[in-house]
C-alpha cells in the first residue's frame, strides 16, 4: 500500500522555496508599513452568496475555477478565490465608520480549481493591498508607486514594463458597449465562436480578441474617447501627472481592459518582458461599485493591487536575486554519548544567550557523519566532547577556516569564540525588543 | 437587503488583535531560527485518506468537527484540522533522505468544525514544531525548552505550569490497558454512562474521569508502572534529567494521558494558572507510530509541539504585554488641494529614502480633519501645504511636543526635521539588506 499523497497542483513549501517566500513577504510588509497599511487577515472559507455577487455573467470562474461546497447544516461555502469581495466584506462590517480611506494588506492562500500551469498552483499565497473609502487620482498613483517599489526591492528592477489604461466609469462603458454591439452585430460572418460568444455577453473582451481578422476590424470599430466624460478623461490625465511628477515610467496600452462591471476608470500591470511570453508579475485597478453588488447601499470607492505569490517567488528565484544566509553557525557542538550531550545542552543555551549562533547536533552519535554536517552547513568553530573531555573539562576545538585545531577548557569554550569572531558579528536581534513587557507588580507577587 | 456576512465563529484579524499575532509569529519565528527549524507550509486541503488513517475509534474528531467535501471528481477532501499526519505525510515525501533528524516548524490557518468556546474559532491559525527521524531524550527536552522561551518572550513568564508525563510504549500500554479493561469489568455497576462507553472503545479514557466515584476507583486500579520495561522508564528519567540540567521546571501529572495510540514516551501540557480555568496553553507529546498508520513500512520517530494562537494572542492581550508602536510619525504632510499633492507626493517619497517615518494624508481636503488625525497618530511634526505654500515654496512647520510654529523652505523641510529628531532615532531597517541582489550585467544591458 502506498503512503498517501498530496492532492495533486498543491504544493509544499519549504527550503529554498520557503526562503524566497520569506524574501518576498519580508519587502511586501515593510513596504506596506512604511505606506501606513495595516494587515487584515479574513476567513478562508466565506458565504456563496458573497461570491456569486461579485461574480457574473462573462466570467469562467464561478462554473469551473471554485472550490464550493456545502457545511453540515447544508450552507454554501466557498474556498477563497481571491479577495476583493472578501476585504470589501470586512469593511462593510469593520471600517466603515473609522476615518477614511482606510489602507488594509493581506498575505494569504488561495483557491482556484483550475487547470494547471507554471506557477498557478490549486492552493496559491495572494499578496494584496487596498485603499478603500474615497477616490482621488493621486491614490491610484500612491498604490501603483508602492508596489512598484516591491518589485524593485525584491531585484526585479530591470524586467518590467507598467502599463496602464482607464476603464472609464460604468455609464460611459455601457454605452460604449453598445456602440461595440451595433458595430460587430453587422460583421458576425468575419467573427470566430469565441468573438462571437463574447458579443453575446460582453463586446469589450472583444478587444482583447488574438484573431487576426477581428484585430483588423477593430481598428474600424468605435473607440471609447468618443463616449467619453470630461471628468473621466481629466481622471486619466491626473494619475498619468501623478505619476510623471514621481517618475514612474509606463506605457498606455488601450487594450488593457478588463470585463467585471464594478471597475472604474484606472487599471494597470506590470508585465514581465525578460521571459519567452509577455506574462503578468501583478495587477491592480481601482473599483467604485462592488459594495453596491454587495447590497450596501452606497458605492465605496477603492483601489485594489494584488500579486500571486508564487508567480514573482518563481521570478527571483529565476533572476539574479541571491539570498544571504543569515543564520552562519559561528559555533558547531559535536558530541559523543550521554555525558557529552548533559555538558554541552546547556552550554548551547549559554551560547544563544551570548548571541552566537550555536548549534548543538543531537541524535546521530558517529563522529564522522556530525563532521560532514559541520562542513555542510559551513560552521566556522566545531568543538568535539567526548567522555574523555566531559570528565577532564577541556575539549578539542576546531576553527575550520584556517583548519587549526587548540585545546580549549569548556568553561572558556564561549568566550574564546567569541573572541575570535568579534563582537560586531553577533546578530543582536530579538524581536522581544520590540515590546514592553510590564513586569507584574504586587498582582501576582 | 442585508451586505453578507462572514461565516459564524470565523474571524477578520486586524487591528490591535493583528498586532499581538504578529508579535506572537515574530517570537515564534525567531526561537525556531535560533534552534535551527526550518519553515513548512504544507496545502490547507488533503485527501481523506491521509486523514481516516490518522484518527480512528477513541476520538470524536472525524465524525463531528471537520469540515470535509467533495471535489469536482468527486474526490474526498478536508480542510486541516491539525497537522501531524500532513507534516508526516510532507517528510516521506520530501525528507525522508535528508540527514536526520529534521527540524520543521509551521504556522498555518486550521479548521475545526466545532461547538465555539473562547479562542476556539472555526478556522484558527496554529503554530507547530517538530524534530522527525530520531528517537533520543534530548530532543524532547530541546523541544519543551524551546517553547518555555516562547512563553516566555512573549510575556507570560509567571503564568504557566508545565505538567509532564509519559504513556510509555504501544505495546506496554497494551498490556496495561488489558488489565485496566479486567479491572473495571468487574465494577461496571459502579461507572457512569461516558466511563462505561470509554471502557468499551479505550479504557486508558477512564483515568481521565471527572467522576468523584470512579476517581476513588481509581486509586485502586493497576498502575502503569508495573507493565514497564526498563527502557522506557529510562528514556522518562532521562528526559527529566535533562530538564534539571538546563533548569526547566516541571510537574509530573500521571493523569496527562493522551489517547491517540501512536503516541509514545513523553507528553507534556504548558497550563495556564493565572485564570479561572485551567486552561491549557499548549501541547506536546512524542509519536513514534504515526508513519506507519501512514501506510509507511518503518516507524518514523518524531516529537511535536503545537499551540493554538488564538489561545495564546488572546492570553498576551488580557496580560502586562504591551505592544511598542515601531511607527511613530517623525513628520506628517497636511495638503490643501492638489497644487500641495503634487509637491508632497514627492517628498514623502523622499523622506522614506532618507529613513525618516514620514505620512502624507491623502484623500480628505479638510484641515481641521487632518490635525485632528495627526493628534490621533501622534506624529512629531506637521507639515502644512495649501496653494499659498505651493506656489511660494515656504510652509508652516508645527512641533507638535512643544507647540511651536516655523516657517521653512519646502527644499529644506526634510533635513530640517532630520536635524530635530537626531539620526538616531531614524529606523535605518530595510529588509532588502539580507539579500544579495547580484545587478545583471552583460546579459541584459
Amino acid at each position: 500500500m502506498e503512503t498517501p499523497q498530496k492532492v495533486r497542483w498543491m504544493q509544499d513549501i519549504f527550503g529554498e522555496y520557503q526562503r524566497y517566500f520569506t524574501f518576498l513577504k519580508k519587502v511586501a510588509r515593510h513596504e506596506f508599513r512604511k505606506s501606513w497599511f495595516t494587515r487584515i487577515s479574513t476567513p478562508i472559507l466565506e458565504k456563496a452568496e458573497l461570491f456569486e455577487r461579485w461574480v457574473w455573467e462573462g466570467t469562467d470562474i464561478i462554473s469551473k475555477e471554485m472550490y464550493t461546497f456545502k457545511d453540515r447544516k447544508w450552507r454554501d461555502l466557498v474556498l477563497k478565490p481571491e479577495s476583493t469581495a472578501w476585504v470589501m466584506r470586512a469593511y462593510l462590517e469593520n471600517f466603515i465608520d473609522e476615518p477614511q480611506p482606510v489602507y488594509l494588506y493581506y498575505i494569504e492562500p488561495h483557491f482556484r480549481y483550475e487547470r494547471p500551469q507554471k506557477w498557478r498552483y490549486r492552493q496559491h499565497y495572494q499578496i494584496g493591498a487596498e485603499i478603500i473609502g474615497e477616490i482621488d487620482p493621486v491614490l491610484d498613483a500612491k498604490m501603483i508607486y508602492m508596489w512598484q517599489s516591491i518589485l524593485d526591492s525584491i531585484g526585479l528592477k530591470w524586467k518590467y514594463t507598467l502599463k496602464l489604461n482607464t476603464v472609464w466609469t460604468q455609464k460611459e462603458r455601457e454605452k460604449y458597449i453598445e456602440a461595440l454591439r451595433d458595430f460587430f452585430s453587422n460583421k458576425k460572418q468575419h467573427l470566430d465562436e469565441t468573438d462571437l460568444f463574447r458579443l453575446e455577453v460582453n463586446p469589450l473582451r472583444i478587444l482583447d480578441s488574438k484573431n487576426p481578422d477581428t484585430k483588423e476590424l477593430i481598428k474600424f470599430a468605435p473607440k471609447i474617447t468618443d463616449y467619453l466624460k470630461k471628468e473621466s478623461k481629466e481622471y486619466y490625465e491626473s494619475v498619468k501627472e501623478y505619476l510623471d511628477i514621481i517618475k514612474v515610467e509606463y506605457e498606455e496600452d488601450h487594450t488593457l481592459v478588463r470585463w467585471f462591471d464594478y471597475y472604474s476608470h484606472t487599471v494597470w500591470e506590470f508585465v514581465d518582458w525578460s521571459g519567452r511570453t509577455q506574462d503578468t508579475f501583478c495587477w491592480g485597478w481601482r473599483y467604485d461599485e462592488l459594495s453596491k453588488l454587495l447590497w450596501h447601499k452606497n458605492a465605496v470607492p477603492a483601489v485594489w493591487f494584488w500579486m500571486w505569490a508564487e508567480r514573482l517567488i518563481e521570478s527571483t528565484m529565476e533572476s539574479w536575486v541571491q539570498l544571504k544566509n543569515k543564520d552562519k553557525i559561528h559555533l558547531y557542538f559535536i558530541q559523543l554519548g550521554d555525558d557529552a550531550k548533559k555538558i554541552l545542552l546547556p552550554l548551547n543555551i549559554e551560547a544563544r544567550d551570548k548571541w552566537l549562533n550555536s548549534l548543538l547536533s543531537l541524535g546521530t552519535p558517529s563522529l564522522k557523519i556530525q563532521m560532514k554536517k559541520a562542513n555542510k552547513i559551513n560552521a566556522r568553530f566545531v568543538a568535539i566532547v567526548g567522555i574523555m573531555e566531559a570528565r577532564s573539562g577541556i575539549c578539542q576545538l576546531k576553527d575550520m577556516e584556517t583548519g587549526t585545531q587548540v585545546e580549549v577548557k569548556i568553561e572558556n569554550l564561549l568566550s574564546h569564540v567569541i573572541e575570535k569572531i568579534w563582537d560586531e558579528n553577533l546578530d543582536f536581534y530579538s524581536p522581544t525588543k520590540d515590546f514592553i513587557i510590564v513586569e507584574p507588580k504586587e498582582e501576582i507577587l
